[in-house]
């Protein structure tokens, strides 16, 4: 029996203690795995879940998209109240509702956007250290913003990317990039049509450390020429990232 | 030797994993103990500490006042960096400066605030779960800011304290209740002269019963009258609780 109702679900979660959004293998303690075990139970069905993109170990989300399709006669109100109900308090389901039968949360995203959360201070902020990352030395926010202007547009991220083993196409456009700050807390929102493996947290490394002035904004250039990730900067932590929004083609 | 200079720090600390501020007997893993033994690294000296008052286990603190004498030859700035570097990260201190020898941060507190944070929605808020109360029924805000009018003034708030073995004064003065409402998250702040053990903790679980229509506003005069416990609502849990300011006489 063909499996006919398509639902979609908006979701956050404190991605502290889990293995990342995606089930890999034997990796368990996954979003993806808590979930499709939930609406396993709540169907009865064997459940599979498709998010609109995968978020490392440790990322957070805001909002995360994704769909499933079920013979459940349950409403989207049940299952609201049920999954809520059983899921662990660090993650929520926010709206569940019926979409049409195509509609696929990842081939259907337009655009996604995520924020990267900087404390720039020498003091702990206690209650937003396990949503940021603390850096003592201040930030040239202006000189990052200019760097930040050399990622727009539509490049080959590979440089920028952990992912050695990517078969498919490594171009990305990047809409927008948005350094707000407010009091001690810088943030860095990123808009785009997707992001590679890391792609979010190497561009962060870069803008930090010419923010610290130890990285040159014109050495940007030649990562995106050479596509090499050693020509980058490094790594930042996952905990200060975000996946906030999703946002879908109207069809 | 007579310890001469008087130091005053401000400290915010994620209390979640803390048996309160204040050492008692036995009882360590409190936040006055990881500062007095981190002062003592630091000045070679046997330092005691004097908090405005103490925190709960579990509650938090956005701000707290303390003091302590030392000999130390630091200056103020190297005595922030040396604290800083060397706390746990879910405890913060902002200030030290040093002040006139008679100032104590308990007997010269003229108001403190507390605040209480609840998110009022059937979804949990994944980020502030730690330092919030989830209740998903909708509580009345207006009917909870009218009950807090009968709770203003200077009463007797032996009735909205859980210690029995009391000797001094249970009188208090509340000076204000604000109670706001921002999306799903409501604030309600206390201002008065002085808190029993357990006391914002009880006018919250008081007030919530209120808004959730379980409990009269009229039961409140009954409260301060008889100065019984069982009269007034339930201890509100503390991961909700922050200590958020010490406003002190000027002498």
């Amino acid at each position: 029996m063909a499996l006919k109702r398509n639902i979609k679900l908006t979701i956050s979660y404190d991605g502290t203690k889990y293995n990342g959004w995606q089930k890999q293998g034997n990796t368990d303690n996954t979003i993806q795995e808590k979930l499709e075990v939930l609406l396993g139970k709540m169907t009865g069905e064997e459940i599979e879940i498709h998010g609109s993109g995968r978020t490392d170990a440790g990322v957070h989300a805001k909002k995360q998209v994704a769909n499933f399709h079920t013979n459940s006669v349950l409403s989207c109100e049940e299952m609201l109240e049920y999954i809520n109900e059983y899921l662990p308090k660090d993650i929520a389901v926010h709206t569940v509702e019926e979409v049409e039968e195509r509609f696929h949360s990842r081939l259907w995203a337009e655009k996604k956007t995520y924020e990267y959360r900087i404390i720039n201070s020498k003091i702990s902020d206690v209650f937003n250290r396990k949503y940021s990352l603390q850096i003592a030395e201040t930030l040239d926010v202006e000189k990052m913003r200019e760097a930040a202007k050399l990622l727009l547009g539509t490049h080959d991220f590979i440089g920028f990317s952990s992912n050695k083993r990517m078969k498919k196409s490594t171009v990305r456009t990047l809409f927008q990039i948005d350094i707000t700050e407010s009091n001690d807390i810088i943030t860095i929102s990123y808009c785009g049509d997707g992001f590679l493996y890391n792609m979010v947290r190497i561009l962060t490394g870069t803008l930090i450390e010419i923010g610290l002035g130890k990285r040159k904004m014109e050495s940007i250039p030649l990562i995106f020429e050479e596509g090499k990730r050693a020509n980058a900067g490094y790594t930042a932590p996952a905990r200060g990232l975000f996946l906030s929004n999703v946002v879908y083609k109207r069809r």
